[in-house]
């Protein structure tokens, strides 16, 4: 229950109560004067702290990577202005199943009844224009008002959570005050809609399926929709209960443990790993979890997987080569298969070779940073429990590859791709993990869209670890489009000096390195002092990209080819 | 005619060729994998310079700039991702009746018709989602294709210059490319819509109203429509014709030479100065010109016209007392009073007792800054010429109630009110008026949403002076409501330190002021260089606001007021 601002209980009170109620602790946001009186009952609320960001975009994008690591976020602006700036960031969101709750602060319901010429409002007296211009980026919405606030927030609030996409509240600032009555009852938990003859419909027909395939040749491939329905724990089973190898798209990195012998690495249709593409191709069979193919994660649509000895399961359906069953949830065949999996009995795919992290010899010490000796550099840098955090550029493409140790959640935003993504999203990452260290892996390209977010991360105190690629502007579309081209160029910072610039008073250090030598000593200090905030500015040649992105971008290149 | 980069003659190069013909000389935006074939014609164009900005929404900002000094702007994004970064500068533009064309890179036609699950998607192989979501905040949009692409992208940008508002272009890559025919002729010029008769009934009508009322008793108002109509001159014209009493909304700041003698300051209802209050209010015969009010422009709709003693000139009809006359359009109105004004050859108003701008005492040198002496000094430090903008918050309030000297133009966006516009908007503006210098006021709090732009106005060295207000968070939010709540409060930045941080290259200096005496030292050197670059940052006390803003922020925080 709410610490009430005054004896009466209000609308803004039941929304804080019931955000608490599906998991929020956090709300993020930019203060607006329509959303001041609101922002009262988020800090007197016993469960939620504010956490205000230097922007609402990057509000947004905090919003969504805590949102990933939770399962749920909110994210509160004022009218017009506000959301606005936030929407790309829910859009985001709703790509790639983050289900964050925007709440905008809107104008007195009489100011909007009376049609006032107001600031944040498109001067012309209509109040709906924003609230219309979130359909297509939120799965329910509701303005709410005195008469119907409760049950219109826990309809917005059910239905994001359980379509698992962002939600949107337009709370006029007397609304937000007015008298409302405190839950009845707990929400109705999520309910799992499985239909148990098609589930064991379903079983039978992937029994069949499995019959003569030893585990030793079954594959299995995770995507993103896996963790998003809640089936990673199953996921985990399944793998386990067979010693099953498998790979994940990009879209599903660091799904299960990477450093298990039985990860095989990433698919990505024909970017793949030529070992890797075996494992998953040439399977005896094959099952298919949770995996949405896009352009970037499938290389181009190059996948190619053995739909007559594939097991696919959907969110909400599950097939066994040309059989459909449904509905039948993820998390339910997952259990199913793993089930059918342990009563065999069997041994699993022989471990995978281990490969030691490369550590670069005495005498590489001198040797310019390139991407390859950066991400490798990195990758052994990551601890167990790091939450890694990787734009849509060279940082992605070149981590993405490497194996990451136990426990380590990987989020980057392959289908979505807007850069700058990466920078509120680690604060927001970090703040729902507490004592799990952020790494942050961004071009400055990407970084310049979004830095100031850095500010926030340092007066929080966290000691997250930042490499800055500095290749001295869009690496990843030079490789596209244009490598000389003006537009792919940006400023030059002094990227080192950020952290003294936006965090004055922070236990903070930056520095500059162009050496393996270098990046080698700025890692085992940043390893040394696990309670500062380290950015690392790594000079790399303009335009070396690591092999993965080298890939894609022929082939984004071919899919934007003007014909003719 | 485009330097095509091929022989071929494209819907680029035509999109171009139209572009400058409507008077644009630069394209600002953030460069993405849809749109770099597109951006080769930009940078190809003899007539055209790309302007790369740190994200889309400061280079929305930027553009919106631009067009307020040069009357049409353009800005080029990436689809999805950008577009959406950039919709809040958009529907500033929209709000405020600035002319910016949003150019759109899409994806290929044939992957939209295949529904290709594409990055920068939501995934759900649809493509209408964004264009449809521009609707409310674009007055004309197209989709083009290779067929209809010259008609529909002179539809667009002739529809945005006629009303004076954003348009939209979505545009495929392969159209981009596709063969086009160049213009066969130059477009339409404006039409002046206005109907002789109407003119003509309006004139009668307004020498009876002005018959016997001397000119010194003739007073006038003028707002924003009168310069987005292209009246400015005939403004002028009508002052100068008989020496007329004339104020300006806050919307209307720098309309006409605020150091002539007859301007008498900003109106803003009972917000006002009582002796411009009286000045507008009480007198004989009043001329409205291009007025909207707004509630921050108006003392929360405290405005008190005469109404049977008013003309009032809107952007296509005017009125005399209750009689209205249409279509008139406001230019045409104005040249018809001034020929009335003109041909009375009357004496115009006393003029108003010169103010000098104060100067501290060499014993107020030791005095702690404060909003008052901050922008009496500020003001005093600016030279004929100079584009002021002020963000919405303690800068633009602060500033507005000053007079400025000749030729100054000043920009700030009472309306959309959207903080952090002003820092993208100084560089747009200082590259659509070259030579001009740029002076910028902001807030801390405004400052941080967008301050990485800075890091592009070193990379053009461009010698803008930016004042930056720390004063500890949001003062004008703490003056609504919170003044103690952390919701208000931000990051602590070194603001001196940006300088060396984003231009470490740049002719640059940063300093902190904390008294009378080392602002007045740090303006006098920011005079002495005017080749530099210069931020100021100004401290001043948390709570301490101009006179104008905190009158306007207790009748905010009465209209958000929860009832009961």
């Amino acid at each position: 229950m709410a610490d009430s601002l005054t004896s009466g209980y209000t609308v803004a009170d039941y929304l804080m109560d019931r955000l608490v109620e599906i998991g929020v602790d956090r709300v993020f946001g930019v203060p607006g004067d329509f959303t001041l009186g609101l922002l009262d009952h988020v800090t007197a609320h016993r469960g939620l702290t504010w956490t205000g960001c230097a922007n609402e975009l990057n509000a947004g994008y905090a919003a969504d990577g805590y949102g990933r690591m939770r399962g749920m976020a909110a994210l509160c602006t004022t009218f017009g202005v506000g959301e606005l700036s936030a929407i790309n960031a829910l859009a985001g969101s709703y790509a790639e199943h983050v289900p964050v709750i925007e709440i905008v602060g809107a104008p007195a319901t009489s100011a909007q009844a009376a049609h006032r010429i107001l600031h944040h409002s498109l001067g012309d007296g209509v109040f709906t224009h924003f609230m219309d211009l979130h359909a297509d980026v939120t799965c329910a919405r509701a303005s709410l008002t005195a008469a119907d606030a409760e049950a219109e927030i826990d309809r917005v609030l059910l239905t994001a959570r359980d379509r698992r996409l962002p939600g949107y509240l337009l709370l006029p600032v007397d609304v937000a005050g007015a008298p409302a009555t405190p839950p009845a009852g707990a929400l109705p938990p999520p309910q799992d809609a499985t239909d148990p003859t098609a589930l064991d419909a379903f079983t039978r027909a992937a029994a069949r399926l499995l019959q003569d395939v030893p585990n030793r040749d079954i594959s299995v491939l995770g995507g993103v929709l896996v963790h998003r329905t809640g089936g990673s724990a199953a996921f985990a089973g399944l793998i386990t209960a067979g010693g099953l190898d498998h790979a994940t798209t990009l879209w599903g990195k660091s799904l299960f443990d990477e450093s298990d012998p039985t990860y095989r690495g990433i698919y990505a249709g024909a970017a793949s790993d030529p070992a890797v593409r075996g494992v998953i191709e040439d399977a005896g069979a094959l099952v298919v979890a949770g995996v949405q193919f896009t352009d970037l994660t499938s290389g181009f649509f190059s996948q190619h997987l053995p739909r007559a000895r594939t097991v696919e399961l959907g969110a909400g359906s599950a097939s066994v080569g040309d059989e459909l069953f449904e509905p039948v949830t993820l998390p339910a065949a997952l259990r199913a298969l793993t089930a059918l999996i342990a009563a065999r009995g069997e041994a699993g795919a022989d471990p995978t070779p281990e490969v030691a992290q490369p550590v670069p010899a005495a005498d590489d010490r001198a040797q310019v940073l390139g991407q390859r000796s950066l991400w490798d550099q990195v990758a052994g840098f990551v601890r167990p429990g790091d939450i890694v955090v990787a734009d849509q550029g060279t940082a992605f493409y070149g981590m993405a590859t490497h194996r990451l140790p136990t426990g380590v959640t990987f989020l980057g935003q392959p289908l979505w791709a807007s850069i700058g993504y990466s920078v509120p999203a680690v604060l927001g990452a970090c703040l729902a993990g507490p004592g799990r260290r952020g790494v942050l892996l961004v071009g400055d390209g990407a970084a310049q869209m979004t830095l100031t977010e850095l500010a926030t991360v340092l007066r929080h105190g966290l000691p997250a670890v930042v490499i800055v690629v500095d290749n001295d502007g869009y690496t990843i579309e030079r490789a596209i489009h244009g490598p000389d081209e003006p537009y792919n160029d940006i400023a030059r910072l002094d990227w080192a000096a950020l952290p003294a610039t936006f965090g004055p008073d922070a236990d903070a250090r930056g520095v500059r390195v162009d050496t393996v030598g270098e990046l080698a000593d700025a890692l085992a200090d940043a390893t040394a002092h696990p309670g500062r905030f380290t950015l690392i500015q790594a000079v790399v040649p303009r335009d070396d990209i690591p092999p993965l992105l080298d890939t894609l971008a022929r082939a984004a290149a071919g899919a934007n080819r003007v014909p003719g």
